[in-house]
C-alpha cells in the first residue's frame, strides 16, 4: 500500500488528489511550489512507472503547471524530480518569478524556508483545488 | 522551422536525435549529464507541448534516464526542466553519484564546468548512441 515518504509528509499541505498523483503544496512561501507524488509503491526513478502511468504524469505535471503559473502570474515554471534527499518518486513544479530569493538560480537551498501563513495558505489551496479539481 | 538556443548550443555536443527531442551532452565531466530538446519552435513550457508530444517527451526521458543510470552506474538520475536563464524548452537528464561535487544539492552552479576530454567524450557517445537508436 502506498504511503507517503514521512520528510515529504512534514514539509507539505495535502492539496488535492489526482487520478495518477498526490498533490501537495511546499510549506515555504518564498515560492508558490507543488510537488506531485506519484501514488505508486516503490517508485524512485520516472523509469519505475508503467508507460500509461508516465503518460498521466506527464499530463498531471502539465495541468498543475498551468493552473500555478495562470493563479500566480508567474514568469517561469520549473519542474523537476531530482530525489536526491528524498527517494520517493516526487516532481516539483515551481513558481518563479523576477527577483525571486533564488534570482535565476534553483530553489533549493536558496533561502531560509518561509512557512506560509495559515490564511494566506487557505486561500491559495482553495483557488488551485478549484481549478484542479 | 526549429533552430537550438545559441546558448544550449555553445554548452553542448550533439549525441543523437531522437522522434521529439535533440539530445544533447552538456560538456562538463562533473557529471553525465544530458540536455533532450523538444524539437518544437516556440516551447518554452510543458504544457506548450500537444499532448501527444508530451506523451512522447515523457518516453524519451524515460528512456534517456535508464540508459543513462545503466551505462554510468549512477546512484540516482536527476529530471528537471527549469529554463531561468534558457527559456526554449529543454530538460536536464543528470546522472548523480555518491560524493559527487554537489553532493545532495542540485548541479547547476556547483562546481565550475570542466569540459570532456575529447577521447572520453566519444567514447562516452558511442556507448550512448548504440544504446539510444
Amino acid at each position: 500500500m502506498f504511503t507517503l515518504d514521512p520528510r515529504l509528509a512534514a514539509d507539505t499541505i495535502e492539496v488535492t488528489r489526482l487520478p495518477l498523483c498526490r498533490v501537495l503544496l511546499m510549506d515555504d512561501a518564498n515560492w508558490p511550489w507543488l510537488i506531485l507524488v506519484p501514488e505508486r509503491v516503490g517508485a524512485v526513478e520516472i523509469f519505475d512507472l508503467s508507460a500509461p502511468d508516465r503518460a498521466v504524469l506527464i499530463e498531471e505535471m502539465a495541468r498543475a503547471a498551468a493552473i500555478l503559473k495562470d493563479v500566480t502570474g508567474a514568469l517561469k515554471i520549473n519542474v523537476g524530480a531530482l530525489g536526491n534527499v528524498v527517494r520517493q518518486l516526487h516532481v516539483h513544479v515551481i513558481a518563479r518569478f523576477e527577483n525571486d530569493p533564488a534570482g535565476t538560480a534553483p530553489v533549493w537551498g536558496a533561502a531560509p524556508r518561509r512557512p506560509w501563513k495559515p490564511d494566506d495558505a487557505e486561500r491559495f489551496l482553495e483557488g488551485l483545488r478549484t481549478r484542479l479539481a
